[in-house]
């Protein structure tokens, strides 16, 4: 097992600590959130008794498999905790995440939940957010539109392709993935793309984050957002 | 024909005024676009030139029954000239749009546009936006959790049915109407209501307006927006 993936897990290991039993739980999507739902796997076989609600069709198929009972945001709307990865971590909390292209739930989930923790693996620490490009989820209908107006302000948005053609989501929206290196009023800028129409939603999370967990090889810092 | 229609009719003909050969025009959607839409097919029906592109399937179908050229944004991602109708004005020019459902379209071709003219009938003109529900695009995914986030601040959210099943728009999302009277900083709201996860697009239409055309029984009123 490589490095990284150690550090995922025990990010995930020490996310499991705050699941209390009857919890109704979002479950992220990706590879560290991946870790941490085959964990509930084995505690669900043991007899504990969570519900998660899936931020993708991919973590809700992973966790059919585990045997971990699911509901849906439209059933329970409002969700007892979030568990989810990030992409990159300020020290100031903010995020970006949609690498997986689940950014649109994710970010639904995020909100619907009384508390959010986030856990990554420390190679996702950074001084200031953009080496990881910034995902936007935007409907076919604006794509062209949507482009021109990014390239205006700078963000050189590439398309997200998969296997050669157009990466759809979950909702049949495409992905731009955008370059914002050089932004640093995080909160201006994600006001002013979400206000391009077409535009359904950012990878930028603020504010979000009650707990942030870092794995390493051996262990997980736990770091409380003084909000 | 009645009063109402007979004004619609007029702002359409004062609008034509506006369109001129080779042009790539956006056309908007509901019963007063309609009268312009109409009024088009007759000009390219003696060989006026010119291409349409539709905000809603609705209106691609009946520029198509009369003839008119039609393109998409995906071809065409800047129109010279946009035409669309309104449910709501008020005395800054902030609108509200969206009573047909295709407020997502209307505003990618509003924002795609060079130029706006609006046309409405005198009725649509208000003091303060709000007597018409404010339309809210949501992912079904996520439309129990804005439910209840809007209704902590008070917007009294109902959802648009259509032959007693959710209205479902051309990008297969729900609409809410929301309740907006009382509010008047209008950016803000709108800003607030585009950070929530899952609100695709808001019918708030603000800063859109270049050429406001009101029509009234024997003709028509100009209004430039000094913006």
């Amino acid at each position: 097992m490589d490095h990284t993936t150690q550090a995922k897990q025990q990010a995930a290991k020490a996310a499991l600590k705050y699941v209390e039993p009857g919890m109704i739980l979002g479950l992220g999507t990706g590879s560290t959130a991946a870790e941490l739902i085959r964990l509930l796997g084995e505690q669900v076989a043991q007899g504990f008794d969570i519900t998660g609600v899936p931020s993708s069709d991919q973590s809700a198929q992973l966790a059919q498999e585990l045997g971990i009972p699911l509901s849906s945001l439209q059933e329970s709307p409002v969700l007892d905790l979030n568990i989810d990865g990030a992409d990159e971590v300020d020290p100031q909390f903010n995020m970006i995440k949609g690498g997986g292209g689940a950014l649109l739930r994710e970010k639904i989930l995020a909100q619907s939940a009384k508390r959010n923790i986030f856990i990554v693996d420390q190679g996702k620490q950074v001084h200031e957010l953009g080496a990881f490009p910034l995902p936007l989820e935007v409907v076919p209908f604006a794509l062209e539109s949507v482009v021109i107006q990014l390239q205006q302000i700078d963000l050189n948005p590439q398309l997200r392709l998969q296997n050669g053609a157009p990466f759809k989501t979950d909702e049949g929206n495409a992905i731009l993935d955008a370059d914002i290196r050089g932004f640093s009023d995080y909160q201006r800028l994600n006001s002013r793309l979400l206000a391009i129409p077409g535009i359904v939603e950012t990878g930028l999370f603020l504010d979000y984050v009650d707990v942030l967990i870092v794995g390493n090889l051996t262990g997980a810092g736990i770091l409380e957002n003084p909000k």
